[in-house]
């Protein structure tokens, strides 16, 4: 009898198998049925912050082919340089800072001034002077040249290329919130679908937990692979230096604190950008565009929107036309602010797919699918993440004082298209369509058309019926 | 006896299963030794019509990364706006009709003439005015304004982008037949490889039967799955007029009977179309490119053909420099039409995927795979489809009074190369590799080069070997 | 007992079934702990030489989305012409020999001049003459036109588009040895993730071994695949020649022996290459572009290279600056040759997989992975390959007299990060990064950044560490 029992366990077993087989054999990650607001899966701690990584495996991510990663970044805490396999961009969601990168190949075009006046032909030669200046602890007296410093602040969004290092540094006296969408699908991405940060320095003592398949191991900086002996000999430094910078005995994590002034060179707190004159300059050599081009814009700033209605609030778009490096890594980003009761009037994205992040407030969503189905229908809140897949309609409306968000899309210019409202598709099909498409008459189709005259944003008031989605009443 | 006789069965079972999965791992869906021709695997009926498709997963179309759809329209039929979340190529087989798009963000340029006397300042202000005008059932009389409605006939090839609303009406007497690719391979697709038609009106009983994994249900129009309160808030509709939005008893699928007049603006019917200007205002801002890019080109004017002798027939091709926006779609198209017993000469595709459709008469082909084997030899005839893997050669021959078909290439500027005649690759292979290559004598390699003139078409007489696949007699 | 012990096996086999299973749902195909120097897996024996295929299955090579092959032509050897579904980059290792391809619609550019002093008109009418000079054994009295023919010899890399047939000749006395890589993850393959050689003529008795889920049978020529009936009518020959076009008697393999002379026209041996003159006419009509277009370049002339140390060793890239086709192949190439005991400091691939393989010599390299492991710490030699995905960092020291390599890389405009040296990463931060991040001093900080003047080669002596890769360890 047990053994019987254990065949057909085993038999059960195997249908249920074969079942998955089937299903992966011809992949459907996109038969979403229900979809549901996300909140981070795993945190890493470290010494001055935390790392908050999505799961993303969950099926709206994975149908997506993004991940999705929050930077908290406390009061002097430092974000040590690192890179990733993909493009990313990211958003500044609370805070303040600097923020470095490093392009190959590119001049360090940020010195010390008392190293400028004395001549760059001068500078190579001078090197073993610095030595008796260590203890001071006074940046500016310092000779150093690196590349680019940038201040960033709230609103800011920041696309960064594969393979090239940036770090941050939070020289605010609240924390720095950076949240960062990696794209994975993009052909930019040239190893498999996962978020693989690279670390220059610091580490990871939890591993690489996102991934799936390896035992996981902590994460080490990338010096830390090399043998000393080697360290030593590419930076022509002693092996015990080499040693150092290996990081072994470090448990500070990525964020790290810095203890005393952070003198690095930057620039005078910036103010209004010139965007004409860096776009012009796309199409001429690479490594003239790669070094100079900008790589941050500032959504938040209501004077740019482009929708703005006083009472209701604004939307921002940044695309390759503003940014043009979006081209190359083809993202784009919304941002929306709306007062409680305004609409955002049903949409879709036509050439994207969209992870919406609540950076204030709370909202009430519908989204609905392919076949119809209403697969989300609740709130959203600070914090949490949905995706919006390509084709899929959204209503959003604001159910606290202010509902603020960020929305990341799978391409350089992603196009919305609007249910209802004076550049909807219904308002862009004849009357005769509308009126045998839904069986109304032409009083009616006349007003399905006419009667909204905005173009985004409306008024919306009383209450949003809040049942669960549609299919699980079926 | 029986026990070990069921413990042999499973490790049978799991051996079979183990093959599968390997043969997984490593996906070979292109690992083709036979190819069919292909009907339609499910047939949505409606009202007015019916929609054909073919089984994506036949391992042709997977190979190919695409779908294939059939749309048989009715006169007085209307299919109701829906959009793909893919690339799409259409090519129309018989009939004639209208088509609209909606471009979103592009404005409504059809305009009836006595809302264009009044002016536009004045439009908005007067929208409430038509309201009386309810029943008095004729086109002209109302004022309406919507998106550009085109005439389309038989032979016309209609390129559609991701995302874009689209409905067509058959204004003719007899039926309008639209086949189309839905490119599912391509990185304008950001969903999973599933054709996903999304529906602004009308409905699909049946479900997305094509789909696996998901248990089916009737696919609704959009609107259906946002509550009615929200709907009504969005158009400014009451309730009532919402719910009917939704179409929920609405069982005419989603090509729908139009009752009385189709009174939508349209242009006077089109006679010669002027290529030349539109080509040159691509690279112009988006926006004006989207708007008013031209979509279509009709492929059965033989005095536009690319390759024409009156005697054999002749082909047209349309790809990126006719067709701009081709360029984004990554698609093309072949349109051919020979005589009986003229030959298509040896030829593959080198850098694109085709499939086949054959819209009149019936032809021999001979398709050879990477291998050398002969995977295809035998009959295509009106309504069947072959998908031609990309380096996979093939020759026709029509074997009806008229063969007539229409290739879609996953490439926007597909290049054939052909085995034999003038602009062949024999032909531009040194006489020293032919002899060495084929061991045969300068004399008869001279024939091989030179023998046949022409490029494509060349006369075929006389029985042709019918046999099986090669393979099967190994 | 031994039903029991049955069923536990089974239940085991079925855990690491599953296992397998989850591990593939999510692909992790880049999850490398440890790589390997990789050699041939597959050797295909010819006439006059032979084919070695490395497995791509390889994890390494799964990564990294490439095939490689390598061809050995022995003396008056010919590779007969084929085509492959991807983009490919080549590398004349060895020797010197001869190129064609035949480029589909391109014109026949090389004529034999005793016909062309005869005039193009008269050509085609004169084809029958040619038949009483069989037999007289010398290429100049022959009538021939064929499309273009290039000399080729060691450090010349080849550009290949998919689709388009390519043939060799070695008309040297030692061997040519070509190595080419196979871009599988490109768009430019619309077929699955395998190399599939077309073969023009020539076969493959062993079938194509490499590839899974399958039972190979012999590949033969593609036009084996038609029937003798249609060859015949295609070419215009009679139906025994067509046989001998099948080549269905030959075991030569796909490299042959040339008896006799081998009279191709080409033109004299090529001095300096204008390269701007090539480049500025790429962007007129695609034809001009692609039947003139330059696919070789020469990697070997230390005076074109891009790093150079007379002492040391140099270092050239190809990329699609250089040679415009890589634009639409998305691949480049890098070509090394350092002295024993240089040392190419460590850097890694932003935007780019690579595939390093040995020209000559030998050399140890270590490769750190994503997760700051040492997942390869050892020699390479000559013949060998490794891959170097994106983002991990790699360091090369000579141990021979010579060490040369060619590295493939997956990107048109590969981007290299040192992480030592005048144009590293390290430099390009700040002290303060670096002071904080790895917890050295500001001296230390600034001997790190600026103690290694060199940019990319630099001396090394002494012995380095040859422990396992550190994971094993650990």
């Amino acid at each position: 009898m047990a053994r019987i029992s254990s065949l057909l366990s085993f038999s059960f077993t195997l249908l249920i198998f074969l079942h998955g087989y089937t299903a992966q054999q011809f992949p459907n990650e996109c038969q979403l049925d229900q979809l549901n607001a996300l909140e981070p899966s795993h945190v890493l701690k470290a010494e001055a912050g935390r790392i908050e990584v999505w799961d993303h495996h969950a099926p709206q991510l994975r149908c997506s082919g993004v991940a999705f990663v929050r930077y908290i970044i406390e009061s002097k805490g430092l974000y040590l340089p690192s890179f990733f396999n993909t493009a990313k961009l990211s958003f500044v969601a609370k805070g303040n800072g600097l923020m470095g990168r490093v392009i190959p190949g590119c001049a360090e075009t940020f010195q010390d001034s008392s190293v400028f006046q004395q001549g760059q032909g001068q500078e190579q030669g001078q090197q073993g002077q610095g030595q008796g200046q260590q203890g001071q602890g006074q940046g500016q007296s310092f000779r150093d040249m690196h590349q680019k410093v940038e201040h960033i602040r709230s609103g800011d969004t920041i696309a960064s290329s594969p393979g090239v290092a940036q770090w941050f540094f939070n020289d605010g006296n609240e924390e720095l919130v950076i949240v960062s969408v990696l794209d994975l699908a993009s052909h930019q991405n040239q190893l498999d679908r996962n978020p693989r940060p690279f670390y220059l320095a610091g580490n990871n003592p939890q591993g690489q937990v996102w991934l799936q398949g390896r035992e996981q191991q902590p994460q080490k900086n990338l010096l830390n692979g090399f043998t000393p002996e080697i360290i030593s000999k590419a930076f022509k430094i002693d092996v015990s230096t080499a040693q150092q910078l290996q990081n072994n005995q470090d448990n500070r994590g990525n964020i790290v604190r810095v203890k005393g002034p952070f003198g690095v060179i930057r620039p005078p707190l910036r103010s209004q950008r010139p965007q004409q004159e860096e776009e012009e300059s796309v199409g001429n050599g690479l490594e003239e565009t790669i070094c100079s081009a900008r790589v941050t814009d500032n959504l938040d700033d209501p004077s740019n929107a482009d929708v703005y209605k006083p009472q209701l609030g604004y939307i921002s778009i940044l695309n390759s036309y503003d940014l043009p490096i979006l081209r190359f890594l083809r993202l784009s980003a919304l941002r929306g602010s709306i007062r409680q009761n305004a609409m955002v009037l049903p949409q879709w994205n036509a050439n994207a797919n969209a992870v919406l992040y609540v950076t204030d407030g709370e909202a009430e969503l519908q989204v609905v699918n392919d076949n119809g189905d209403r697969v989300f229908d609740g709130q959203v809140s600070q914090g949490q993440l949905i995706a919006i897949p390509q084709g899929f309609s959204v209503v959003k409306r604001a159910t606290s004082d202010h509902f603020r968000w960020v929305e990341f899309k799978t391409n350089a210019n992603a196009q919305i298209n609007t249910l209802a409202g004076r550049t909807s598709v219904l308002r862009g099909l004849p009357l005769e369509v509308i009126t045998n498409g839904f069986q109304i008459s032409l009083e009616e189709a006349r007003k399905v058309k006419f009667n909204t005259l905005e173009t985004t944003l409306t008024y919306s008031s009383g209450p949003v019926s809040h049942g669960r989605p549609r299919r699980a009443d079926a």
